[in-house]
């Protein structure tokens, strides 16, 4: 059954192929399309175009199928195209001419808009709230390893003294450049495209306010054919936002598969965390860090794809978009996952004691020699070449113990500072 | 149940995490993995690590599998961690100690690489029949209408006459480019990885030669780190070459579509591979164009994906190689379906008569009539200063029907030639 | 010249594969250098590094060097690597041992990603404002055009009626959401990583809040591992944001390019803004647009490279992020040239009256009719049925003239919501 | 000067924006210019358009341009939009009426697409080259090294032995994968364009076998209208095939780079590759890798924009693909580059003896621990459950020195099979 059904029949062969597996995915969207449908036939109430006692009918079918959704019960059949067409049918079938008449005044462009949208706001919600508790946590394991020093690499080459609790906080106050765009694109979808219908809006007298309202939008995409351009572009962004949140821990993971490294030994997992091989016995790998990365970085890739399916289409709807749907909810449930799988895993870390006086680090203290050398009254270029010249010379001695003071140094962290950084 | 099991039991929520949706997209991969352990069992018998007894009990063992997978009964249940683990489980079942001894000589890592190999060359073989079918059918419709003109675009602006013989045709050519890189593609992945065992070859004495032969590729990857680093590598090249046949497809589409609209109005199609609206009942929509344009942009994003999952990683084996399974057998059982149905619909198109005098057409000529200048002794810039002031002044007169001979032009358009193009 | 000479002579050929483009490039962040080196001073004076004259020597040889910067006569000589070296050189060539402690406490790469992020805080602001004045050119020009009708397409067919109005106040809308990204992007480039030295402090104790205060940064990058590590990542988030406002624009010019074909016959632009072919003498065509479209498509590929260049590297400094720099200024300029363009170009439109009534128009009205009926008291889905079947019986009549009243509709454009909307 | 001039001028800021850096990028292909047109105007005066005389004319001076060329001499002022104007320029400069002849039957469209593809088709053979040259130099390491051993890794977890010569020899091998795909590329470039004038032919009796001989070109692109839609896809082709390429080196040069690092020191450099630091006066940087990796992680960034500037546009010429040109050309220049420093590099490589006994290393072994247990006869899932229980006991003790004879492992590299497989 679709809602544009005018009598001759499709094509079987095009009809799979057109219909794609959006019945499996359409199941994240279905209680926010009945949201929408509620807010809809409310509006529709409040301009005459149906009675009180119509709308009381459209609120009790829809209630019903909220319940099947929220209790799993729900199902789209394969004689269905989506959700859409779906929630339609169990309408009319229960409520008779009624459901016929939900669909006055939208089209199925602006129904999907708007369920999507209220399904990006609240999964942007979630996963704001999981990176704070992923915040939390690094803060946490900051204070708890802040004593123990960990040599700074930079050309991975031993460069400076660095520490466990630089390390940990680095990573969660990136976390909150990563939420400033995750809030700037919380904006974006936060504005009601319902109303727009096809992307051309509607003849009806239509009340947007009323839907904006009831639905929660802090504001309306006014223009109805901005309305549906922002269909792929909230898709980009999303997937940007995403992404960067993924960069952040997909490099932290990478750290951590190379601290794990008998080369590097820094760090360590229990057993259970870890993975073995078909063929050696000795192995305690760590894959559930090169999932994080991998899968972190397979959606650093997502915003290709959202842009590769809208780019240089002129403006209007396009089938095209269907395909935005499939990737950027999958991507919105494994970003869930791996937070929440990240978070669980990094707080059974086992942070080993590194021996600084170890023959590879030993240049690790000559910007700290130097600075000695700076205190007492050279020119920084000149200590520099004195220090250069024994370490050539075979004849550098390590200056170990040095605090470093400063804000955001190894001794004074500002983890506080930090903590406060993280938006509201 | 994991090949690699070791006491311990991994945590269930990281098990989750690890396992993904290996089960349900190895199905793809289960026929290639039987297919490849026959021929290692056919290895081991040859040097003497199992008795022909045990290989015929494993010959027959596998067959048992393979019937399963073929009349599709073959299940893999939620307690193994992929197809692997299932079949050496199932061999284990049935055959006892025998099956325990299939593994020897080799590890998950290649067992995979080759499985997947077989995949990847199997799916280019039938990719590019199908695309040669595509071929044929493209340079029957030019063929059909070589006569039928069409107004040439460049800027989108009305610039010279082209035919529907022209359009069907170059598409048809640029397929050649397309199978070229697929040629490439299919050279790459028709080398024997196994032996390569982790990714550093094995203390065994196996022969290599035996399973290749066994196998049919034409030659080894030869050495076994190389082996291990082309996954990954083989998987960029594969994206790269489904992606260019798509980008062809993907541009055919766009024509098509734009051409449906009623603005240009050359073609349409019948009314059960069009689309109906959910609120404007006129519509008859290019859907499945549309889908197929989206569908190839998609596959087009796939070589970012691949690339961003392992670039930069350091040599051997990372977990994150798992991620590049999914999308890539994804990516080429849509491009299967995607040349069916498209090859399926074209040959439905509707081609139409284009009035060129329409008013809109009228300077298509222009370069003929400047043409015509120059063959009477005008020298070529100066012919397109007269004709262009006739433009500007508002007096020129299009001069119609002139015979383009040259080959690939309208009136030659070479079809015989270019179907001699086609690979082998 | 290099900071970091130790004797040794570096290979040539290493060393020109190694500098690249620095020199060009660094033009554009000299004076950002000039200011970052004197908040330095400043700092190392207010701690005692240097006495308050060797303060003012600093001040005023910095001062000498942001003339020539400012009156363009600043050069940066192959004998330099890069800008950095460049100005050190010259204090120490002109102040003597003065010159040689401006580089105490500090490193190349902090001094690169201050001079860097004051560089793109700026650029932002600028872009920001452009952005601003192109809004206010596209909400004029909807202003004047409200009342032309266009037609509305979805699927590029024949959909429902638009306006010039809806068209240019779309954009104008969209281009509200890519502020709200480049705001994200700004606060995350207004915190001062200055004192981070190699990415893990320094044992001097600096005062990280005068050098935020004297270079007007809002906050400070506090963790020194995270300041080295938001390399790259500012990069992609600025890649992300231009992108955003970049795809409004693409988009925006292939409507353009779109309506300017003959086939559409929408708008045109003045003679001297199109551009001639060198065959055919008719033609006016878009280039200027086709360029906007084609340099906004390869800034929305900058993301891409960004990322590519910098994932999966484990933390600390690698010299692959010099290359970082080049195209990501060069996106900034080209960004700010498009919007000069766009906004000027955009101004000379030229929009055509649309006949509605023409033959391949009909059918734009018939969603009016639907709701007409429903208004009479038909129910949607069947007043869907007998307009549709009309269309197929060729009787169908359309009902001009229709009043879309609501919020964001043709007749009720917004203007002034939308403008409110706009970010301070 | 521009080819297409009408008499009104082009306003000074549009003619800025769509000129852009064509001038200096155009010099690459100045020489490609010369050669097309000396055998377009033999074609010219094969077919009577022009008399022998005319063409003597035409070969002296396009003779004298393609020497100042040679030279260096060539310079394209700002006066002229691209090197294509300035040619013909010249020409009637010199030559008088003959000069404005030279454009008769063709345009710049194909006038641009033969200049590049022959410059493609040159680079692509050069790079070839050069390929070839740092393929022979890692086989000839690999059998310098070949008895080296190395810890191999997997999960960057110590896992079995390896050896610099299988190391060295796996990067030649996928080389030649690499080379696979450049050859597709270069037969795609390898078909004349020539002829297809703005994309939809001549009405000129043109003989196109004429130049496809004269240009050696192997075979034409014999429909016009697929020549013109090549624009964009050769590049997108050529990026691919640099970026197959590049991928490989960069993944070598970040084993480079993690291997010289401390943690693992297996190799290093002298001192005049490395590079120092600007505060830290022990640091011999790898920057030189680090570049190569960088810069091949850029040029494989440029599949997305070639892509992203073509994708979804209709058939038919586009003034964006000009922009195609500059990076595709600079990515051509950079991997010439970086295949020289890389050979030239390579070479100075110093291998360091691996002490395979120290405790780190211990398991590499367990493999060939399991293989001894099963060739006396344990099949092989009881042999890995013994070796797993000693490791995890603590009382495993290394089998070292085992042999690897089968082909393509440690021992028995196949260096020479390896060799025969690179395609002539």
């Amino acid at each position: 059954m679709k809602l544009w059904d005018k009598g001759f029949s499709i094509d079987k062969k095009i009809e799979q192929f057109t219909v794609g597996n959006d019945r499996e995915i359409d199941l994240h969207i279905a209680k926010y399309d009945v949201q929408a449908s509620l807010a809809h036939a409310i509006m529709l109430e409040s301009i005459g175009i149906i009675t009180s006692e119509e709308l009381q009918k459209l609120k009790s079918g829809l209630g019903v199928i909220a319940e099947t959704i929220e209790n799993r019960t729900f199902v789209i059949e394969d004689s269905f195209e989506d959700v859409h067409s779906k929630i339609e049918f169990e309408l009319t079938k229960t409520l008779g001419e009624v459901g016929k008449k939900i669909h006055t005044a939208r089209s199925r462009n602006d129904q999907v808009l708007v369920a999507l949208q209220l399904y990006y706001k609240e999964s942007l919600q979630i996963i704001n709230d999981k990176t704070k508790t992923f915040f939390d946590t690094l803060l946490s394991l900051a204070e708890t390893h802040k004593s123990k020093l960990l040599p700074g690499y930079t050309h991975l080459q031993v460069a400076m003294p660095s520490s466990f609790g630089l390390w940990f906080s680095a990573y969660a106050e990136l976390l909150i450049d990563d939420v400033y765009v995750l809030n700037a694109v919380s904006k974006i979808v936060d504005q009601n495209p319902l109303g727009s219908a096809a992307g051309y809006g509607s003849s009806f007298p239509i009340d947007r306010n009323i839907t904006t309202e009831e639905l929660g939008f802090s504001t309306l995409k006014f223009n109805v054919v901005a309305a549906q351009l922002s269909r792929g572009k909230c898709e980009r962004v999303i997937a940007n936002a995403l992404g960067g949140l993924c960069n952040t821990m997909s490099r932290f993971a990478m750290d951590i598969c190379l601290y794990m490294s008998q080369n590097f030994g820094f760090i360590s997992f229990p057993d259970k965390l870890t993975t073995g091989s078909s063929i050696m016995p000795h192995k305690k790998n760590p894959d559930v860090f090169e999932l994080i990365r991998g899968k972190c970085n397979k959606i650093q890739a997502l915003h290709s794809e959202m842009l590769l399916i809208t780019n240089n289409l002129p403006s209007g709807y396009h089938r095209d978009f269907q395909l935005l749907k499939e990737n950027i909810i999958n991507a919105f449930e494994d970003v869930k996952d791996i937070l929440d799988i990240f978070n669980y895993a990094i707080q059974q870390i086992i942070v080993k004691d590194i021996d600084l006086n170890d023959e590879k680090h030993q240049y690790l203290f000559t910007v700290d020699s130097i600075n000695n050398l700076v205190v007492e009254g050279m020119s920084f270029r000149e200590a520099y070449q004195k220090i250069g010249n024994e370490v050539q010379a075979g004849t550098y001695k390590p200056d170990l113990g040095k605090e470093h003071s400063h804000m955001g140094s190894i001794h004074n962290l500002g983890l506080e500072y930090i903590r406060k950084k993280f938006p509201e």
